[in-house]
């Protein structure tokens, strides 16, 4: 059995040694005979487990006491839905910032429970960009700002968190929570499905500012309503447990990691070694505004597209998988989240010059 | 390692071959060099494996060609949602029949959305029995006619599909989907949670009648839209694909053991020899009126409550686990779902009148 180097935007690569783990305790968690899968989340075994995965990601992210920490289904997706559900009365006019594709789903998804103002938006440069937040036109007295710090598809990012409203800043993390540390005091909800940094699909993460709880509409199904499941420990109906276990796997293993400061270092690097090997190739380009690009996200086309069925081919021969751009953009895109080695951008890095070399 | 008999009424125990099998491909799942849960829900290998487990559960359950099958998030509570949101319109008077706690739920739930019409409930018998249909209180047009199968606190379950209303019959058989063969043709809705009998938490399975699509109410949220996720194959976000992979693993478990009809000889056996080991002792009690007991969930009592404690160490010390019958109920309860095997009852029933020789 070979391992190989996964680019895929999530679901996505996660860490070998967090794979090893869950393998040798599949059928039996703890000694006790049964797989974690197999256990009532209502027992102590998993209680406490639950407890304990939550103190480390707090501990990761410095999350403040005046936050509580859900863990839910339906993805980012279904919050789309739950944050207006959640947060805005049902006349309200809400803020969002368009920044890519994620965040055009929000505010569809969100123009099903109230009025939204598209503060600011960067099509005009096909989402290569984000727009100077000097220029937003907030609402004044909207419920929240709603915006996606990073785009998956187009592989641009926010490198700091916008200040520009009174109003709660509600972010849609998926693609960037826990590569990095962030001030979650600088937010009302932070949530991010987790495919991406956390674990296997089927489970998302809300943290909430606790003044922000008990707002919720009569129509918001109970599964999502933040107060109802921080009234109950996410637990007011039974958690996606198997994804939540191999969260907590994760957040230990970014711990033994040295935390978020640390994953940081070292998604920055592996971020610019690649932008810089596509910048210094005439063959290879990105054409993302250099302050905006992401460090997870790293889409890139080829000078002939002719050739991107054999990069793809000769990658995957190579051990580097699932380097297919989105459809919408075209040509490549590198994922590069946590669980992605340096030694995994380093192949890609020396691949693509030989891959120029010889067909370039 | 050695593996326990396991009686959680959910998250619950899973077939030991399926544990194992998973464990072996954890890290290189189809040779692809990763995990199941690190590939692309939208790439071929995991398309073609969702299409074949939709059409492996289509085979078991011989699903009429006339009905979707979903494979979504939240659970059977957010269906509790779901149901009213798909299938009501907003001022319409939904009948309900109410034979448990999970009755209630979904009532509770629905009452968001709609008028809710408990059509008949059993409250007064404290659960234990099922009102005869001849006697239940449906709304002439009701949209359609929700109940739960299988009750897992009390342990009651309709051995027969009711017939007593034109409403599409909606049911949630979370706790008894797959124990064996069921008429689809006969509902509008089936749905289930998969932590019973189907895989890990975290999925919901949905069985729905195609005429029923496209009823959505405006606020439905999209990602649980039926029409919207059928026209998507369950992706229109990303779903859980490790409960998914999971669910599909036991799907080919099920059709190895001859499919449900065989199942239900093995599920109907093992329940007749606990039902008769209980009513055959003084010591032990099950309340449960005989035609509405269980096959899958079977609380008793001990004639004296004090023991309860000692039933539960002794019987967790001989590979006996999870007895711990429900707050609401008291005493004990013995989950049975297919994963539970045959000698998992005879070690039981050995024990139990072990126990009662030593300490009734």
């Amino acid at each position: 059995m070979k391992r190989v180097f996964n680019f895929s935007p999530g679901p996505a690569m996660l860490p070998g040694a967090v794979l090893q783990r869950a393998q040798a305790e599949l059928l039996d968690w703890q000694g006790s005979g049964m797989s974690v899968m197999e256990v009532s989340h209502r027992g102590t075994a998993f209680i406490e487990f639950a407890a304990r995965s939550e103190k480390t990601l707090r501990g990761l992210l410095a999350v403040p006491d005046s936050y509580k920490v859900l863990f839910l289904q339906g993805g980012a997706t279904l919050q789309f839905a739950a944050v207006p559900l959640n947060l805005a009365p049902a006349a309200a006019t809400v803020d969002y910032v368009v920044t890519g594709n994620w965040g055009e789903k929000a505010v569809s998804e969100a123009k099903r429970y109230a009025n939204v103002n598209v503060a600011a938006e960067s099509s005009a440069t096909k989402f290569t960009s984000i727009p100077d937040p000097k220029t937003w036109k907030v609402t004044k007295g909207a419920p929240y700002l709603h915006y996606t710090p990073n785009e998956t598809v187009f592989g641009v990012e926010f490198h700091d968190v916008p200040s520009v409203s009174d109003a709660p800043l509600v972010a849609d993390m998926s693609s960037t929570l826990l590569s990095r540390p962030v001030d979650v005091s600088r937010f009302g909800v932070i949530y991010a499905g987790a495919q991406k940094n956390i674990g296997p699909a089927g489970l998302v993460i809300v943290i909430v500012r606790e003044d922000l709880l008990g707002r919720a509409r009569k129509e918001t199904p109970g599964t999502i309503d933040y107060k109802t499941q921080a009234g109950n420990d996410s637990m007011w109906n039974t958690p996606p447990t198997l994804s939540w276990y191999f969260a907590g796997l994760v957040f230990d293993w970014l711990v033994e990691q040295g935390g978020l400061a640390a994953m940081a270092k070292v998604n920055a690097r592996k971020a610019a070694k690649l932008y810089a090997a596509i910048d210094a190739s005439d063959f290879y380009a990105n054409p993302v505004e250099k302050s905006a690009r992401s460090w997870m996200n790293v889409p890139f086309t080829l000078a002939d597209p002719e050739l991107d069925k054999a990069f793809l081919q000769e990658s995957k021969a190579a051990g580097l998988t699932n380097l297919k751009g989105h459809r919408v953009v075209g040509g490549m895109r590198a994922s590069l989240y946590n669980a992605m080695p340096e030694a995994g951008v380093d192949a890609l890095v020396a691949f693509m010059a030989d891959f120029e070399k010889r067909r370039g």
